[in-house]
């Protein structure tokens, strides 16, 4: 039989892809952990693939790997999509193709399936990575191309002698390291909030606590001053400030195929670790830094979503985005509050609000009047030129 | 005696030069009220101004103005400095000076002072403005020019026969329309927050309360189903959601003379009113509106916070923003929230999230699974071309 | 029978869909002149058309609609794609798709039927706007369904009576009013020229002949003193020009569907009038107004390159050129000669580089040296403290 | 003595900047070659420097310096300011600042001193780049203080026994790697061109010549098959196209000052480099690369000129520039004509126009006429809902 490589979830549409394609080809289910699952969820992933008749099973611990190929530049860009959404699900999706068409391609498989349907982003960006990376690997999407229902699925997987508890979740919720996504019901339409339930995380603490975060050029590297992987401080970051209940939201964007999406999201840590990050650079770059990165930090975010990872423009844009990180370097506090948080101030040598120069409308400065009055005049020559000639 | 306008706020450094400047021309003092004073306080400020020895003193009432010439444009473009700071007070000062000056030519003076020091933004804004709009008009800058410590000037109006109580407030505060700035202690480093009671506004309600902002073309024209003018309806805004203690932040930014600044700020209505706002463009305008409108924001607001807002790509860019508004119509639900709020959702009839077209994610829509198919193929070629030739 | 609107150009690939589909459908044939056609060649189309077997045939005059259209923001936005190209082609399709989709609504038509194939730049255009302003009209496409070779296709006409001359020309060349493009041959390749006999126009006149180019408010009202509609001037300036053989170029750009492709074009009234009206700007506009319409104008062209001219986008970035132009009165001379031309100068009652202001270089200046070096200290603040903060 | 170095040209500016700083200090005078000068020249300024007095000279070969600091990337990133004008004099300014402080930091030098006027670009560059590299070091600039006339200077000179022919040349020339500018008459009024004289190479060559360039990752490395460093195919390419007095034109452009300024320029290598430059990437880069590079060169260019050459964001550009260059290999094939040139066409390995993906426009290719139908569908969503919604 032909091999074919499953992007498998454990869910009812791959659970039902793998049944099926069973009965055709050799089907290697892979899962692409990237920071969503547990051990245990992984387990249960493991066991319950066999069940489905799946020859191999293999998960793909890629949560540093997402760190280092995507989230380091969407912390380095500061990246809220329509200033709101750190993209969470898109990031991942990037990371899951990358490394599920490279293990396709590892055991030589001749085909590769996902449970996407023809309705969303997710199809494009598993569709554009693999035909790109494995242009000879032929991809099969039963979801997309059946259509069938949920009762039908469920129908077939029982003929076929699974009878698993299959329920619907009122809300389809995507975990990773960068967020969580949580779908369904209310964001259907443009009228109401999710409800406080429908978030993973509640309210557990009250009062305020603070937490130090460390950048290195950029990057996360301690929480409190105790040093780490920034993947791992992002996790830990995110589960002091989860009990909070902090990082709840709805992004309202444009899907890859044109259509409005909305969708909830609990995404503490991103939320955090971004305006942290920001807060720095407005002490530490330039004006012109500041300026020219969030022209491009917008378009990074904007072709990442979707799915033109691969353009070797993303190449471009984390090189000018890593060179301006080389002073990024210092402490920021955070205040934990329910619900929310606030920026205390940060701590930099490299800090350009600098007490050398004087202090900002202070009168101890670097320059006189008669400078100022000779800079105004000169500033503001244009203007007056254009008012003089034109009235 | 030479006419001689002076910019008047009533404070210790403009209180001096009136003083000063009335023993050689005769002083006309001008208030403009941008959103910040009380009627009585404008009394106050007049009664004040004769004291100092003024021929005249006028106050501008430019509310509506400002509104109409600035603040628009602002919430048409969701424009937050640095992503946080909806420049409250750079767009005051702009309008108080074209007011100023328009004044000065009304009665023919040939002098124009201000207040301002050699040490900030608002001078470039002043001299600007005023060297623009009235070349021929003389600026004299009593206190940029002679840099007279507190005490100095205190001692000077107390040997002229002013003897008021002068004492210096904590902190340096702008009250506006659209945001109330708080300077001084804390915010002169760039490591602690202010202190809560800094803030002009402090917590009275708890729980949470709903609000409905109903937009117009982009225009705040109703608050909970009460229309009245923009300026008004942000007024209002204000008063409820200060009572949660909304909007209080810490602006970092490059100042104009190359420095960095930082100052809190608490603009409860203008946070929330640009939020709304934007989240009524997700809904209703385009992809490429939304791309585009963030590139030209961020200029708009650069050049504004810079003093060019007499430069004709600012009225370039309002004709950019204005035609942008056309559809941006509708109803935005806000939830109140002890220092905090969010975004319920929105209805507007030109929702392009709409059901017709089948929703996000959902099966029953206007395309096909090979639509999709043939979509991804062709969307995909470059890259795929690329990946080809190159490896 | 059902009402079929048919794009017609009279050559082998429309005839053929106008034989077959008459079979089928009440054909209503149309062409649309946007610069290409004289009245002969349209009389010639027109007698053709009945020879295939439509049941009308009509002409639609589309150039001042062009010119209104499209054809001004180009030159308000100095559009070249990649620097090169004016975009005659991609304008064009744009203009003649919405007067044919009008066309076929008016007359009640239930499909509509174009000659592109499936492998470029025009099939996108015709059916996004096809789709977009008429939903309900079906679309018909033989050409890019059937995949004939032209042999095929000259057989089934002369089975069907028609017995023309069809010799495929060895260039295909599209006249129109913002330019004429060549393909073939060398352009399928990206290493040889066309040859100079490829173009339209060879170089008949030797020395160097003056044009002045009158411009209002960015728009071309006169030609050597004779005032005229804009368009009516682009067509005389074309052929004052085509006696030099100026204009010619090639274009290497980046097609819809995600190739590259390559074409020939001769546009000399184009590039002349681009290039004059750019130089009026740089003495007329603001450094900020040259540089945010830079921007602006770089994505406009590309928007409408990709058929993307009824997002509302395109709307707001004419609002902005039209506004800018507020200022953009004068002459331009020109110089042209034989294959190229050049800029003389300008003179316009707007033009900034004004002599009360001195002028540059020169000492008799609006400002003193002090200014100057009041100016430079601020100016060159950050970069100072930068570089003390960090090293 | 205190030591002072000046920049030193040997024309009658700093000829009396170095006689009467003489007097004061210890005067090292300095000149950057920048690919201005000839040796003979070189040898000419020293003796002369010797005569004003001075106590060393020294000559500083930076021809390959200026090449890797800064034409690079004007060629990486095709920048001509106002789609006109290479930068050469404003590039050259920057790399001629920095080799001077260098070198005054490197004889403990306590003064240095500069020919400019107080009217121009030039200072603003001279002393953003001393007082930032060294803040320590006091600036002196007698030509913009005393503000003398020639004839004064000439005077001063004869007094201290320098009698020399200082006729003034009827057009300011200035000459380098880059390009050469001149200015005067003419130019100093909008309406004129320069006359051909006064263009520094004359028509010498009829007919057409072929010449080659090859490029590796952006690089000029080879002309006509002969391996070079770029900055020597540049000063042969200048040589072969000046033959054929290409590479005239005039700049009209925003001085740093605020000001309008226009400049003639004769820039054959340079210009033909670029577009010769940017045909090789519009095979080779994708649409985003190409598109985003323009934003990023276009602001490059104008902070070059406005000499903000040391803002890090410099660096993050360029860090961009050189990542986009990693495909840009190729030949090159131009043609030189009497006062233009063409562009024939290129060879590249990573040519993205591959026929193995079937040329543009036809038939043989990767998708099907179905796959279009479905793309076009699905790219057109938007503007079909945007209709559909809101007509």
């Amino acid at each position: 039989m032909k091999k074919l490589v499953i992007a498998y979830s454990g869910g009812l549409d791959t659970s039902y892809c793998a049944v099926s394609l069973s009965k055709e080809y050799e089907v290697h289910a892979v899962s692409v952990n990237t920071g969503g699952f547990t051990n245990e969820e992984i387990q249960h992933i493991e066991s319950n693939a066999y069940k489905m008749g799946v020859t191999t099973y293999k998960n793909i611990d890629a949560v540093a790997t997402f760190y280092q190929k995507v989230v380091k530049y969407l912390v380095f860009g500061n990246v809220l999509k329509n200033n709101t959404y750190p993209l969470s699900v898109s990031a991942e999706r990037i990371v899951q193709a990358i490394e599920i068409i490279e293990y396709a391609k590892s055991i030589d498989a001749e085909y590769i399936a996902h449970g996407s349907t023809g309705a969303g982003n997710d199809q494009v960006r598993f569709d554009m990575i693999f035909q790109t990376l494995a242009p000879g690997i032929k991809i099969i999407t039963p979801i997309r191309d059946q259509k069938l229902s949920r009762q039908e699925e469920i129908e077939y997987l029982k003929s076929n002698g699974i009878d698993m508890s299959w329920e619907k979740a009122q809300y389809s919720v995507n975990k990773g390291l960068w967020g969580t996504s949580v779908g369904g019901a209310e964001t259907l339409t443009s009228e109401k909030p999710l409800p406080s339930e429908a978030y993973p995380s509640q309210l557990e603490k009250e009062g305020e606590e603070k937490v130090t975060l460390t950048f290195e050029k950029g990057e996360l590297v301690a929480l409190n001053g105790n040093a780490n992987a920034p993947e791992v401080n992002i996790e830990k970051l995110n589960d002091l400030a989860s009990a909070y209940a902090i990082g709840r939201d709805i992004h309202v964007g444009d899907t890859i195929v044109g259509i409005k999406g909305r969708v909830g999201f609990e995404a503490a840590a991103a939320l955090i670790t971004v305006k942290a990050h920001h807060l720095l650079e407005k002490h530490t770059l330039t004006k012109w830094q500041l300026q020219h990165k969030e022209y491009l930090s917008s378009f990074y975010g904007m072709h990442l979503h979707e799915g033109q990872y691969l353009d070797p423009v993303m190449r471009d844009m984390e090189a000018f985005l890593q060179s301006s990180q080389e002073k990024v370097s210092g402490d920021v506090v955070v205040s934990l509050k329910p619900y929310h948080f606030s920026l205390d101030g940060i701590k930099s040598e490299h800090d350009l609000m600098s007490a050398k120069f004087g202090s900002y409308g202070e009168e101890n400065r670097a320059w006189t009047a008669d400078d100022a009055k000779g800079f105004i005049k000169i500033i503001g020559n244009q203007n007056k030129i254009y008012q003089q000639v034109n009235s």
